[in-house]
């Protein structure tokens, strides 16, 4: 279903006047959603002073290449309650990827719905150093460029050779240190911004406390990963956690296990796709995004030994397949995600749709007074998936739904045919 | 692992002397192996008078499309118990077809072992019966096919129509009642036999008592499908179950309950090609071998709605496509079979190998004699899988054990690199 057709047969109770509405843009992934979200919400708000707050978040499937703790709908009734006025789904193909085409879609997304700013969280908090680290890198790109190449041809890991690149340039000494994960994700979201002079404002505020990767609960700011953590080890949402979340998010959580009766995890999807690779030959496998290199070998002769899914992980893992990127191509792989599909994502100047998860009646007036400027297409569900991005966003939805008892998979995926979520 | 280096490692304890041995052949799938089958390897010693009995077996799955409901080796186990002397494997690729291509590689695998008879058991029990209608069809070959040919495109099933076609030369009701599945069978290895010219006497015995499709348990000698369903409703070997197989089968049933913790049916296999046809596209169904004739569309737009295998084949079912050829199809696209993996079994003149499962004193000193008469090589397990249909069989293997726990996955497939049986 188109949204603008959608918007023809709803009746919102929002006047619809003339006067520009302001939106600022938040990027995320929402797993779960927690105080430290809540927080970056309320500040965006306040340093951008928008009138609607927009987030593009992932949907499945996260950065990581992790399955999302409860699916896209449960967090965006979350994030809704929490001060998000609309909720965009960043499509499969830019989800899981790592920040270059990640920040692709997500700025791009961002761009077609008309944000004036984008909002994010990092270690600096200081947005003139991005800018000004974009002028060094833009100036030394030829420097940089070969950096990362020499680096990567060592064997060394994306990140660990991007950031060697970014250390030849200066850019983890002196005015930003492009070592921190959060800075590293502003700052392509930066990049991409400059780099197509778009028209919006980057704005940045401090990330608070929690490191992005601590494991520990270490108070009312945790982070997604230590929450994660410890609902899989208690599989019940205990009373120092529910301090991190808001309270829509911990109902969500408990409804959504309630229903679908699990929280996803890897593991649970271990015995899927194991099955699958143990019934592909090398040549399919190879044809998969991200298996390059013969890494088809690794993955197949492995397969015969493991036990679980982090065992396999464990045993293929190098200094250049960190667990990051083999997590993304065992994403690929569960959803059937081949190299040509990828092209689209890859080629492209911009994002193909906007597809619409929720919206607040404050979002409904925005995208009202925004839809007739869109270059491209409003959707507001999986119904007529004619382009090939919204097939494979429903072939990732199917993969993620499919450890599922088999009555409730068609009930949760039912929910990708409905109209975006109101509140 | 070839099997003459196999046989120069081990130590036969039989005399090998000079003098011919003769063996009579069966095609078995042994599923499970009840008291009926007892009769049919004593019936074939005294009409062959063969110094050895050699058994071709489907694999993990049988002809009817469906999982065995024990693993081959614990089927292997239980015939070398009750007379087999060799229990070879019929491959993949011409186990899960139609009579004409599973009696192509069965009787191909026996004449590649040199066996001088092949017994089966028919509802007509008269093998002159059988020779002389094949002199009939041969002379009305070309109605036969025309006639076959038209049934087809008037939307039958191939078993309706190949019935309607022998009907039309006279084979149902004269000599020879070509509408009974066992007839049916029989009159497929006949003709194989000398349309080929093979230096092989058909024997058959009359089946006793029980119908191939009865579903109630009848006595002593019952049907493998009675068995079946009342194993799978009580999950127990019952007192009257006992009474219808030899011991052994009895214990080979329990023990692989006990280590796999499971038999096998198609409902547990459901998960695993649900999320696999929910995760492949069109195009990719359409390459899978049985898919044919839009088939793909299908099957796809059926998968979004169904909650059980038994549902989902209900809702794919047409005349045309029958329970039996649908549920092949499905076993295809458990196994990632396409079209050209199928060709080879096709095209081919004879079969590229014969796998040895297992063997007793007998059999050892039958195949120590043979083993340098013959056109192909022996085959001792996947350890070495360089022939592309042997690949096909370790991907069978592997998709039949991908519903067991993860640590006896492994354990169960390692069973295949093992040698061959020894009793």
């Amino acid at each position: 279903m188109r949204l603008d057709k959608f918007f023809d047969t709803i009746n919102t109770n929002s006047h619809i006047g003339d006067e520009r509405m302001e939106a600022c843009g938040l990027i995320v992934e929402y797993n779960p959603f927690h105080n430290g979200h809540v927080y970056h919400i309320q500040e965006a708000k306040r340093v951008s002073k928008a009138d609607c707050i927009i987030a593009v978040m992932s949907g499945s499937f996260l950065q990581r290449g992790e399955p999302a703790i409860i699916d896209k709908f449960h967090r965006t009734n979350a994030a809704l309650s929490a001060g998000i006025d609309i909720v965009l789904e960043l499509p499969y193909p830019y989800a899981v990827q790592s920040s270059d085409l990640f920040s692709k879609g997500s700025v791009h997304t961002l761009n077609e719905i008309g944000v004036s700013s984008i909002c994010f969280g990092s270690e600096s908090g200081d947005i003139s150093r991005f800018t000004k680290s974009y002028k060094v890198y833009n100036e030394n790109k030829f420097t940089f460029k070969e950096t990362l190449k020499s680096c990567l041809n060592q064997g060394l890991s994306f990140p660990e050779a991007s950031r060697k690149a970014y250390e030849k340039i200066g850019l983890t000494t002196s005015e930003m240190d492009l070592s921190q994960p959060n800075n590293i994700l502003g700052f392509s979201y930066v990049k991409t911004i400059l780099d197509n002079n778009l028209p919006i404002d980057p704005l940045t505020i401090t990330r608070t406390k929690s490191g992005y990767h601590d494991k520990e609960i270490t108070g009312a700011i945790a982070s997604a990963t230590s929450i994660r953590n410890k609902l899989f080890t208690d599989q019940v949402i205990s009373a120092d956690i529910k301090d991190t979340m808001p309270a829509e998010t911990v109902s969500q959580l408990q409804l959504y296990k309630h229903d679908a009766t699990t929280w996803h995890n890897w593991e649970h999807y271990f015995h899927l796709v194991h099955y699958r690779v143990l019934t592909m030959s090398h040549h399919e496998l190879s044809e998969i995004h991200g298996v390059d290199e013969g890494l088809e070998y690794r993955i197949k002769s492995t397969a015969n030994d493991v036990t679980s899914f982090d065992d396999w992980i464990e045993k293929i893992k190098t200094k250049r397949y960190t667990w990051t990127r083999l997590q993304r191509i065992f994403a690929h792989i569960l959803t059937n995600t081949p190299k040509t599909d990828m092209e689209v994502a890859k080629n492209s100047s911009s994002v193909p749709y906007v597809r619409i998860l929720g919206m607040t009646e404050t979002g409904q007036t925005y995208l009202n007074r925004q839809k007739k400027n869109m270059d491209v297409p409003l959707v507001a569900n999986l119904s007529r998936t004619t382009d090939p991005m919204l097939s494979m966003e429903e072939k990732a939805s199917k993969a993620y739904y499919s450890i599922l008892p088999a009555k409730k998979k068609r009930v949760f995926h039912k929910q990708e045919l409905q109209p975006p979520i109101l509140k």
